[in-house]
């Protein structure tokens, strides 16, 4: 059976190939999102002639979408004011012991270094903050500028690293996130970068070297190339919204009904560059996030899975309790509480259950007798001196299941709000230069945003990928824009 | 900061930079394992002109240097001869069960409608079984043909299909692999395919519609141009032996100590096609076995993770065991005994605790007070009765521990052995085209054997991996043989 014959859209353009070029600079800049203005801003304060392509009839991107909330730490002058110590060295040790199972220490640890000085960037390009600490561990419906968005708080994390709230919310009413990119956007403008919106990108074009000399997409359905005399910067999403993507890199995906991305989220830009050369990694990694606070006093239940086992701290992040659940637990999860402990959660849906004693709740989830029973006793004991001595939830939401009715919500996939967002794609280094599976650079091309692969996999603290995408977008526009020209 | 001027070494050569061919066939299979020879047999008895180039002095692969044993079923001819009643719908139910959690279904469903013919050509081919039938679940000292190699008679398998032993081995004391390949790689030469070996493959040439036409290598490090008019039959292995591709796309599995590899399973025929636009899926995955067993009678123990929980049932194949502790439970696992079930392991390894009572052995071992005891306590409950109603461990193993000392055989990844290999690799289809990430065929380019991204994803059975690689390669090969010529 012969091969269909359409051979892989990203397939590079060879130079040779190209019909005439439709503009010529130094820097070409694929998606203007939080990652690609920055690489924007940067390459053109830089002094490189910059041009930005974007698929949508304007910048912003998922972030503009988004809340807009930001994880910086080491000291910003937000934290400070805030009245919160926090040391580069404290941060990288909380994001290497929570990014795991294998985190990049490297960019990591550059993530980290340049984290406070970002955020006086943002506050220079006109972000306001408000310097107030919001201590609820979610989004302040208020204006409060900082607060906790991991797990910095929640055990093993306490004592591996001294905590400090590091979400960093900009101060605007309603959507933050398009505030946010408005700033970028006019910021990038402002400092001389092109910006031509409506482009598809679809493929990269390659010299004879194998160097990235360009990018072909079209504008109106007419075919564009445009050449980048120093280089390209890949800023264009994830891939959540790619059903093909997904089922083939990441299916467990699947079974999260949110996603938290745009249209643009279609792994192109991913594709472009693996095309090139470029590996994609972490591919089957995703953000997933189950909303099960607030209310915050449904963490004093306990979660189980089907053999009746705890297997988290409760008073995790929600987003950490939606990778455990869905990832490790195969999307089948109770919370069982007390009638003390007993609300219904605002956001995450489930299906609720109750019985007058822990053995007729055992028994009408389906476990296996004494399974449940078992796990109550064994927290109640610890619970009865206010401690948790297996899993470390704070004692603050401690205590004994001990009042009828019991009740047990099932957050499981089928039955709540899961909501996700990919953490895989390009591989990259400290300078954002796009890796072969190697690990040697692809000559020409950088990337950020969640084009490229994430510091997380997953280990999800959120504002991590407006952090990752502003950080390594700025660092990869500032090389692109010092980079030898092709042609020399 | 410029790039360095390396390129991917995989990136594809166009035809056009081609100095000269220095040969033109119908069918250029890369590698010559079980899946290349099977590929070479089947294009030449089709009539192509086949060329076979193989890196190593020789042909065989890994394949050589295994066990030989081969996953199939269906009703074969040898299930039959040990009075074993198998189907292609059992066979498919259990592989659908067991290869998850996202398992391929139009491949396994392939695998295991081809499975019973192909043992006939094997027969055929003159690879001798004796029609002997070895209880033990594990490698046989003797010379019986059929085992059980997987997790058939285990919870939840045994209740989601019917039973049967699946594992065939060639009959032949010793290296069962090695004389395997023998008969493999003799036949095809018979069947006319031509073979060069001391070729190292490394780079696909593409036509400019994208199609795969030839391969170039070095023999003796001489370059080398092979023009393939059909089309490109990549059975080069797989990577665990590609330190950087481990670290990048699957790093857990450096916790294994042991590689069930070849020196060629350094990932470079995945290389090759994901330079030609082939999606490498599946990346992060390992079949990793952690041979806990013999002796058997170690499965009346329990295993339990640092919670002193337990997770999976004592009864499971070592290469689930494997996968579980190492992948599930981050390579922290304990197997606790009682003085009757206690032995020490022939082969895992690991680090030995024992204790006068469960409450030492607990605080011994560093668990939270009342965790190990609990789930002793639970185990014990239902073993009185003969039961585990928990993780359903047959019966056969279930007995309560109660009799003193107790112990406890540390088998976390630092202490003990863990084997591993990559099941992470080309995404092919149910005709063995190499796939874009679009899903749709990479034209010219097929793929089988640990090149391919395996069935199992994980929950490996031993022997699907021979299995695949035979049943996938003779379907490329026959598929590239039939391919309309390029130039046509």
């Amino acid at each position: 059976m012969p091969p269909r014959p359409n051979a892989d859209p990203a397939t590079p353009l060879p130079e040779a190939s190209v019909p005439r070029w439709d503009a010529e600079l130094d820097v070409v800049v694929v998606g203007m999102g939080a990652a690609g203005a920055c690489a924007a801003i940067e390459a053109a304060r830089a002094g490189a002639r910059v041009l930005v392509l974007e698929r949508a009839g304007g910048g912003g991107g998922t972030t503009a979408v988004s809340d807009g909330m930001m994880y910086f730490g080491g000291g910003t002058a937000l934290q400070q004011a805030c009245g919160f110590e926090d040391s580069v060295e404290e941060m990288t040790k909380y994001l290497m012991a929570s990014c795991g199972p294998e985190p990049d220490e490297a960019r990591i640890r550059v993530y980290c270094e340049e984290s406070a000085a970002h955020y006086d960037w943002l506050v220079e390009l006109g972000v306001p903050f408000k310097a107030e600490f919001y201590p609820e561990r979610m989004l302040s419906p208020g204006e409060e500028g900082l607060t906790y968005s991991g797990n910095e708080l929640v055990h093993p994390f306490r004592d591996l690293a001294v905590p400090a709230p590091r979400a960093h919310m900009p101060q605007k009413e309603g959507q933050a996130g398009a505030f946010l990119m408005q700033k970028l956007c006019a910021e990038a403008e402002r400092a001389g970068s092109q910006v031509v919106t409506n482009v598809l990108c679809e493929r990269l074009i390659l010299d004879t070297r194998g160097r990235v000399v360009g990018v072909a997409g079209t504008l109106a359905g007419e075919p564009r190339h445009y050449r980048a005399r120093r280089g390209v910067v890949l800023c264009a999403g994830g891939f959540v919204n790619n059903r093909e993507m997904i089922r083939q890199y990441a299916p467990a995906l699947r079974k999260a009904r949110f996603r938290a991305s745009t249209e643009g989220d279609d792994g192109r830009g991913i594709r472009m560059g693996m095309g090139a050369g470029g590996a994609a990694i972490r591919m089957s990694m995703g953000s997933v996030t189950l909303p099960f606070y607030p209310p915050k006093k449904l963490m004093r239940g306990i979660f189980v899975n089907r053999y009746g086992q705890r297997f988290m701290p409760e008073d995790v992040y929600q987003g950490r309790a939606g990778e455990i659940a869905l990832l490790q637990q195969e999307g089948r999860v109770w919370l069982v509480l007390d009638d003390e402990s007993f609300e219904r959660p605002v956001f995450a849906g489930g299906e609720i259950h109750a019985a007058e004693t822990i053995a007729e709740l055992e028994a009408e989830l389906g476990f296996a007798e004494g399974t449940l029973q078992s796990t109550v006793a064994l927290y109640n004991a610890g619970a009865e001196r206010g401690e948790d001595p297996v899993f470390h939830k704070a004692s603050e939401y401690v205590a004994p299941l001990r009042t009828p009715p019991f009740g047990a919500i099932d957050l499981s996939w089928d039955k709540a709000i899961y909501a996700a967002f990919t953490l895989g794609g390009l591989a990259t280094d400290t300078e954002a230069r796009v890796l072969n599976p190697d690990g040697d650079p692809v000559p020409g091309l950088w990337a950020a945003g969640r084009t490229a692969a994430s510091i997380s996999s997953p280990g999800y603290s959120s504002g991590t990928s407006i952090g990752e995408a502003q950080i390594f977008g700025r660092i990869a526009g500032r090389n692109a824009a010092q980079a030898t020209r092709a042609e020399d």
